[in-house]
């Protein structure tokens, strides 16, 4: 079946040679991304795409987010420098690459708004956002007018987790011991976004606002109960903030605003995930998406396993035509 | 079928008593406590149980941990009130309630210690230990006497999430915004000490030791991939620590590790989540568990919910038996 991987991470040419040259570049994440050249060596990632039947990607950025790397001062500038050029990879190999995502500068949140419009009129499916900008969740007020830009659009979000710097497993530790803050943690992150997304009535706000949250929505579906019944029962632990009244004041009940999120299918090949994220979101939520080239084949190793996990799974052909293209085609504005 | 509710929560009276009077009794955990009466009145709770058939409780004392409520002057001995409590209702009670689990004054590990062998050979069937002490990890060296004794008892550890008064969802709030730590980050903190208990080699040095994780193991199974995958590629994005000779020098693959935990079924009876935690753990290690009374009926709710979901999944009568009592049986020691 024909498959669009809606989330994957790609540098240009320009970008990477950049980041590479950032004091971060010189150290863990330059350790990272040089050990995995399908994330930047455009030819490798081609007969990468090529080695799949009926196969594209919708390429996003790597991360980190980019406001780690540069200053307000630089930031802008390379989004445009990276922007263009996943823009420009994207047009010129249509047949692997269907479509592409913008970053954003976010420690310069007027510049970001105005990169989000340009991005979008040259071309961009969607805006990447990762869960929080150098620590600032994303439901501060200096980023509403990008949320704005984004709305009015019609485009997708695709949300990204981000470990903040100051958030490590246990206060006392400067290092995210053990790798758990990026292992457990991300998806963790993105969980606690959504959330905030919702009870910062940002969604009453952009009710039209579609946010695809990476890793199958983070840890929500798994936490369904909680989400649903514990959420509902806001206020009841907290009396220095009335909770009860903003729960009230919502236009929905909790629970249905995370049912609206959509996910994406990047479990690293976990089934019995994929069926409880499938069976949250339900098939016209789900995206097919790999995360490559994450995987310890560092590239064909989550798709290869993701398409297996899906192909497992009894879906009727219209569902499983949604979750491998058809949403992608609709979310993204893609030609069918 | 003869069920067992293998972690739900009760306050004994004189520890009730004495809680309200702490200055968190007078604040939050009084409004909270306070509307839930089958947390502490136990006629009501006797009646809870009748109305199920065949069914009985290994009684948890309730939360928020004691280190919370009083210093180590005065814990060592607030926990011997708190474990004498439930160990006399459950003794009372053999018929409503099939054992107990004691608590621990971890602000005082070596009475602590101490504490655990009493009680355990006053016959607690478990111990109920928070995720965190005061924000103190449980792999930290003080308390390694404490696993010491329970590995020695064979009988298990009861693992509750507890917040870390630090660790907000944003570093710069003080309070937990939309009360998401307790909702979403608290089966968050169960993943993040199982991972600890991993990774310190707690679990090497005590490979008897019986772990069961509340709410089917925190947010572990739903993130079976990455636990897999992403902690197989432990090492690579850090240069401040060598976690590759660490990940070697295990004596397991770290994925093997946590399928070896126990999860209970307290999921707010959610029926995907319960097939994935299922999938994950096994039959021969999950439990059933209500986390009765914290349901918006205050009492009968997710005892309903979760037996009604159990009877939904298809398993073999063996399996269910498992699940319901026969593992129960076992690992609490209980006359059968």
């Amino acid at each position: 079946m024909r498959t669009i991987d809606a989330f994957n991470h790609f540098f240009p040419k320009l970008y990477y040679e950049a980041l590479l040259e950032t004091p971060a570049g010189n150290k863990d994440l330059g350790k990272r991304v040089r050990g995995i050249p399908a994330l930047s060596d455009l030819d490798l990632r081609l007969r990468l795409v090529e080695s799949f039947d009926d196969y594209s990607q919708v390429l996003s950025h790597g991360l980190p987010p980019m406001e780690r790397l540069w200053g307000p001062d630089k930031s802008p500038e390379m989004a445009k420098i990276a922007n263009d050029g996943l823009g420009e990879i994207a047009q010129k190999h249509p047949k692997h690459f269907a479509g592409w995502s913008a970053l954003l500068p976010m420690n310069a949140p007027e510049a970001a708004a105005r990169e989000a419009e340009r991005a979008l009129n040259n071309g961009a499916n969607a805006v990447q956002l990762a869960t929080n900008a150098n620590g600032v969740p994303l439901d501060a007020p200096q980023f509403l007018p990008i949320f704005e830009v984004i709305a009015k659009s019609g485009k997708p979000i695709l949300l990204h987790p981000a470990r903040t710097r100051e958030m490590p497993d246990y206060p006392t530790e400067k290092v995210s011991k053990y790798e758990i803050c990026s292992v457990l943690g991300w998806p963790y992150e993105t969980a606690v976004t959504l959330a905030r997304l919702v009870f910062s009535k940002i969604m009453d706000q952009y009710p039209d606002l579609k946010v695809i949250a990476h890793h199958l929505g983070g840890v929500i579906p798994y936490l369904e109960g909680r989400v649903g019944h514990s959420f509902d029962q806001m206020g009841v632990r907290t009396s220095d903030e009335d909770y009860e009244s903003l729960r009230k004041s919502l236009k929905k009940r909790p629970y249905d605003y995370f049912k609206e999120f959509y996910g994406d299918t990047a479990v690293e090949g976990a089934r019995a995930a994929t069926v409880c994220g499938l069976d949250f979101f339900g098939a016209d939520h789900v995206l097919f998406a790999s995360d490559c080239p994450f995987d310890k084949e560092k590239g064909p190793g989550y798709i290869r396993d993701t398409i297996k996990v899906l192909a497992s799974i009894p879906l009727s052909n219209a569902e499983r035509e949604k979750i491998c293209w058809r949403n992608a085609v609709t979310l993204f504005g893609l030609s069918n």
